[in-house]
């Protein structure tokens, strides 16, 4: 997100900026870039040193109708700008989303806010499939008292126009709306880089070391295009999140000014809430713990948000995955109504410094009635754990 | 606190339970301990292993008055129910609560939920004296606002009788009030294991390894009455807190039953919430760092708690304490009115680590905008301190 204006960039910091100017190839031999401006001019511009941050795109379902007027995807702060004029200007009262990610949720509690009817289709049968499935389901719960219709295990065959609406016809499943939102995840905007030779890595990402630099020494990529290690691992993940977009242009800046920076890697952690539920996840799952050849373990504790004695607790679920071989710390998930969103940082931490489920469960974490329990709901998720490593 | 009644642990957990047993002394060659029932009667009970865990009591100012009825301390469950019980059956307007640290704010908060006049006194001139200057002030602010009277840099003392109520007369002011709240700390209630000859450490608590082992190998001790390691310095502390008490009772079930347990040790990790204001700290202040033969340099900003666009920000100040001869991260301080208390435990748990405060800065905190900047305060903390490492 692009938080000030080009005039800043031009004025103060003496950036040429070219607005309007879509870059359409990279000639890495003759160091330059060129494509033709929005005006219609073609245009190159040489470099020294170039930084790809060309970040993802929405993926589009290939199904028919999907480029109908009132077919809305969700990626920039246009596609929100448009979709809050269209709900203002016309009389707008349903809403399909297809897609359940955060994003997808995060939309379905803003719309629930204006009142408007919520329906959420998916193919696969599993709400938040990454999610252990005891947490998914409180956050399912959360979303359907809301008012929220949410269809797991409906694949989308076409949308169609119907009257003033549209209707999005999926299997066993026909859905009426005046606008339909399409978050169903983003793919890395890495055509140009691949186009130009440049390596490719996880899932069609921009590869980069820990440097940032791609296959050719004189490019580097930054963002939700660019690959990133996972800390856990060693290995590519490409997992596009905003600190880590961040952090790597930052990253770039100074390698690229001669200063080496070297980024050990990403933890995958992420948070969002929807309504009033909140959930978390940092490192792997067992499924994925699995995969990369870890035997992994994992145990999931419910217990308090506050202490036994304090009013206004909710339940708070913790689950953690250890590694049988070493007694490695893997991951943690976590769901609740309060308390979640900094206290996965404990676990990412940990992550980071490749701490064991046992050394874990020592820390000392932090305790006061209106908090927690006595012992984090990490530790004594940590302490279960233990048990069956 | 003991959450569970005498008779579970008698009839379903076969102990035998001596209440009403004050033990007077601990024959350590015959292994034996005694003393007089509060019935009168004299009692002994052998032991193959001893566990003292016999707390920490209040610290009663010597002051002329401090025995006068109305002048209550605050520790137990009965002090609690005594207060309450008073401030019902009388017409209690006016408490004054020696002392400043956070039990006392605790109680000065639900005596205003009361709507009765607090004043809070103390000799030291400085609010929350361990809180880097500008997070103290933002509590004080806080506490001041909520109309609680705070009179830092007054001696007391005396406390008299004044008509039906009490007077408490200070180095330049008297206060009057009902009640007097005593709050002003705790120290280890280490005597039974002095006099028996039972090595004392930090602060005269009862010196323990990491076994919980005092120097005596068939006495063990645990809970506020003893010390700990310090995962920062690897010295002895004495930090009297709920989680390390009870991680030490469980240890020494353990040690006692045959299975070797050592436990590392407490980073000081402590949150307390006063009015709507939450306060954390982990680790050591640049003060302490220094006198543990560091070279601290500490950076404190201050940042928002929710993202840029988020409604409902509010401030949030991080201070890091780090060592300029090895890079390490030494300490933490948060101050604000949401997202302290959970992200206090990334830097709690980066210091079991043994984590510099460049590889912290590099940790992969979670992001959503209702919980924070994409850069987490403790991260964008961490970048500037790295700048005067």
């Amino acid at each position: 997100m692009v938080v000030r204006r080009a005039e800043v960039f031009r004025d103060k910091q003496g950036i040429t900026l070219f607005t309007g100017h879509p870059v359409a190839h990279i000639d890495r031999s003759a160091k330059v870039v060129g494509g033709k401006s929005l005006e219609g001019k073609p245009f190159e511009a040489p470099y020294d040193k170039l930084l790809i941050a060309t970040g993802a795109n929405p993926v589009l379902p290939e199904i028919p109708g999907i480029d109908l007027p009132g077919v809305m995807r969700l990626k920039t702060l246009e596609d929100g700008r448009r979709i809050k004029a269209m709900i203002a200007a016309q009389k707008i009262e349903k809403v399909v989303i297809l897609g359940m990610g955060y994003i997808a949720l995060e939309m379905c509690e803003a719309l629930r806010a204006l009142d408007l009817e919520v329906a959420m289709v998916k193919p696969g049968p599993r709400f938040l499939p990454w999610l252990r499935e005891e947490l998914a389901e409180r956050v399912r719960e959360e979303v359907i008292t809301r008012g929220v219709a949410v269809h797991a295990g409906h694949r989308v065959e076409r949308i169609e126009t119907v009257g003033d609406g549209l209707q999005v016809v999926c299997e066993g499943l026909t859905l009426e709306s005046e606008i339909v939102l399409v978050g169903i995840g983003v793919t890395p905007n890495s055509d140009l880089a691949g186009a130009a030779g440049v390596a490719l890595g996880v899932s069609g990402s921009v590869a980069v070391d820990r440097r940032l630099q791609t296959s050719d020494p004189d490019i580097y990529a930054a963002g939700d295009c660019a690959d990133a290690y996972h800390v856990v691992t060693g290995r590519k993940t490409w997992i596009p999140l905003a600190l880590r977009a961040n952090r790597a242009g930052w990253a770039v800046a100074d390698n690229v000014c001669g200063q080496a920076v070297e980024l050990p890697g990403v933890a995958g952690t992420a948070v969002f809430r929807v309504f009033d539920m909140e959930v978390a996840r940092t490192g792997l799952t067992p499924q994925e713990a699995e995969k990369e050849g870890f035997e992994p373990a994992e145990k999931m504790i419910k217990t308090s948000s506050r202490a036994h004695a304090h009013p206004g607790s909710s339940p708070i679920y913790v689950s953690l995955v250890g590694d049988k071989k070493t007694g490695r710390l893997l991951g943690a998930q976590m769901v609740g109504r309060e308390g979640v969103a900094h206290r996965i940082n404990a676990p990412a931490v940990a992550l980071h410094a490749r701490m064991t489920v046992e050394d874990f469960s020592q820390t000392d974490l932090s305790y006061a009635p209106p908090f927690g329990p006595t012992w984090d709901p990490c530790l004594t998720a940590a302490n279960q754990l233990l048990k069956v490593l």
